[in-house]
């Protein structure tokens, strides 16, 4: 017997006929004898509307009673998809975050789950198909609803997937797969097979927006691999395996990229130690995600030029409190929002000599200017003029033989 | 301090606009020291809407799926009001069915409340303002969802009123009160300021659907004053107490009809003890409630004819159980589904002679053929053609100085 976590997005479940698909899916999951833990996501358009109320009530609802309100959304599919299930004979029954439960710690709005009581589910599991959990969702430990923040119900069918033990974790959701970069813009753009988890992290967070990265992360560090599918066809997807199950035949993966930073240069810092900390440190305090940092050599030894990347809604803010600290003495700050990033993404190209002069090279053809440059084992990732992201989007993927 | 239970019906709550006044009106009401527990139905057309939904998958949805589908309504508008009421400074805290937790039995979509778990809204109460809680609702023994059948949201009200001992159980709805009849039929209606447990059953189960039946029920078997009143105007409601409470000016109090009725006359029945019982008790095993039953006096001695009422949507069934059994021997079955019943309430006709003879005297004025009576302490039922029935009610109306 398999045990399958099948998870469902609100695309996926966005009308009473897409979630009888949905049981379809899972029946015939059933006939070839396996057991299934469906997560749900509330039906598409579904979250939007409670906030919507909860904005004409307040734009300050209060968190506690917005967990309350949005909760209930992931409860009408739990219970549409169970019935639908029961319609065509599958043993389904719908399992609340507080019938299971669901514990979860931390603030609402943002909780984390901490532990599934697996107990009843797999009693019930013994003698029935499926059990169906909404995704998204806890209770605290003084029993209040919590909807968790970062990975949502993917979070949530990874969660299960661990405690559960089951053999796969399933998403479903309205792409076919992991692309080599974005098919809307790229149109040869290549679905990508197998995929290790540390691709995957760079490639979605990196605009890649297929999974969430919070639960692709925990999928990566209890080693439980993930397929992500398409619920409307029946395509293959893409398996996210951990890296030594992948033979790599190309060094680069994917072309990632994203258009919403911004660079900032301080010119005439002083040379010295913890300069960098003095102007780091208050951006952390004031939560400001601090992406590439590079600091330039100076011909004049005692300055040198600090150039870094925030997003581009931190900019007003980052200026503000850089102009405001007295002990950070400078020449000029120089912003820019009009940069991109674009990404080459790869587990292959830490053993494959020249993957970044060849992008250099490649980019200097198309007479695009690197404005910084960043690197990881698995990513390289460049700053460039945001008019030429399209253009070096598509002569990367090119180049690393991805069309 | 007084506790009151506030129950705010769906079109109380039928927008978030709604909401906020009915946020308000509870405001007003801890600004008089008071302590509030209220309940809270689904927003107007949210439970069609999730029953529509419910259709969409299958006509015969699961029963105890439906409960957690329809539960998800009243969750919304408790966390609605919750922060409409946190908005305006008001300690507020919604509290769901398992939350508190609201025991019932029975079957799914027809529960029934056997306990409300007080410690914990007590205790909250303490320190704070206004307990939430959804209507219609509650969790079985074994931890499902369970919606209550009979009386709904009224029927928590009142058991939340009985177990809280609040001192006051405030029903707000989209009327202003109970009516000597029907308001809109019959403008010159006028709304009753008091009425006893006895005749507010009368009235709202002949058609006067102000508040459920069996919650008025539950209000006077535990002697819960309750008062219903307009969630939209300032204006007094109509109060209800036990009888004993109140002054009787007048023999009658309202006048309410049913249109829903059909006649059946047996004839030719044999005349001995045992026959009535060999016509209802399959009725009975079958759930059709009879209402009035009639034995005619036949002037051949051997047999008899037998007049009983039936909702109209049971006559097929009657017929079909009557024709089938073999013991029961008649003439003839003659059905009439073109009759209403018109009745007079009035805890004051008991100790005011003359009320029947006066009926059955305007109704012969106006060349109303009387089909069959009923009498009961506080009522008095006819059965008559239901072309005149608004000529009836006029006409009672006015004889009884209740316009």
């Amino acid at each position: 017997m398999v045990k399958k976590v099948l998870k469902f997005g609100g695309t996926s479940v966005g009308t009473t006929e897409r979630i009888q698909h949905v049981a379809y899916i899972i029946k015939k999951e059933i006939s070839a004898g396996n057991k299934v833990i469906a997560i749900v996501s509330a039906m598409a358009g579904k979250t939007n509307e409670l906030i919507k109320l909860s904005e004409e009530i307040s734009k300050e609802f209060d968190k506690r009673e917005l967990d309350v309100l949005l909760s209930s959304g992931e409860q009408v599919t739990c219970a549409l998809l169970s019935a639908a299930l029961l319609k065509i004979k599958v043993k389904a029954k719908s399992w609340l975050n507080w019938q299971i439960p669901i514990l979860t710690d931390g603030d609402h709005s943002n909780a984390r789950i901490i532990n599934i009581n697996i107990e009843r589910i797999n009693k019930y599991l013994d003698n029935n198909d499926v059990a169906i959990v909404p995704g998204f969702q806890g209770i605290s430990k003084t029993g209040d609803i919590t909807t968790i923040g970062r990975g949502g119900s993917d979070a949530t069918a990874v969660a299960v997937a661990k405690i559960f033990k089951a053999d796969t974790c399933e998403i479903y959701t309205d792409v076919d797969g992991v692309y080599s970069t974005d098919p809307n813009k790229i149109p040869v753009a290549k679905k990508i097979d197998k995929i290790s988890f540390d691709e995957m992290l760079e490639l979605s967070s990196l605009g890649a927006k297929v999974m969430q990265s919070s639960a692709v992360q925990t999928a990566m560090i209890y080693d439980i691999p993930l397929e992500v599918k398409s619920t409307f066809t029946e395509r293959k997807g893409t398996k996210i395996f951990s890296q030594e199950n992948i033979d790599y035949t190309k060094s680069v993966t994917g072309v990632a990229y994203s258009k919403d930073d911004a660079k900032i240069t301080i010119t005439g810092v002083e040379d010295r130690p913890g300069v960098a900390a003095n102007i780091f440190e208050p951006l952390n305090k004031a939560q400001i995600n601090v992406d590439m940092v590079i600091q330039n050599i100076s011909s004049d030894t005692k300055t040198t030029d600090i150039t870094f990347t925030v997003k581009r809604n931190d900019v007003q803010k980052t200026l503000q409190i850089l102009k405001a600290k007295s002990e950070i003495k400078y020449k000029e700050i120089i912003k820019n929002q009009k940069v991109a990033k674009v990404s080459i993404v790869g587990a292959g190209m830490v053993s494959t000599p020249g993957v970044t002069y060849r992008m250099f090279r490649a980019l200097s053809d198309e007479n695009i200017n690197i404005l910084a440059i960043s690197t990881s084992e698995i990513k390289l990732s460049v700053i460039i003029d945001e008019e030429k992201i399209l253009k070096a989007i598509k002569k990367l993927h090119t180049i690393f033989e991805l069309d």
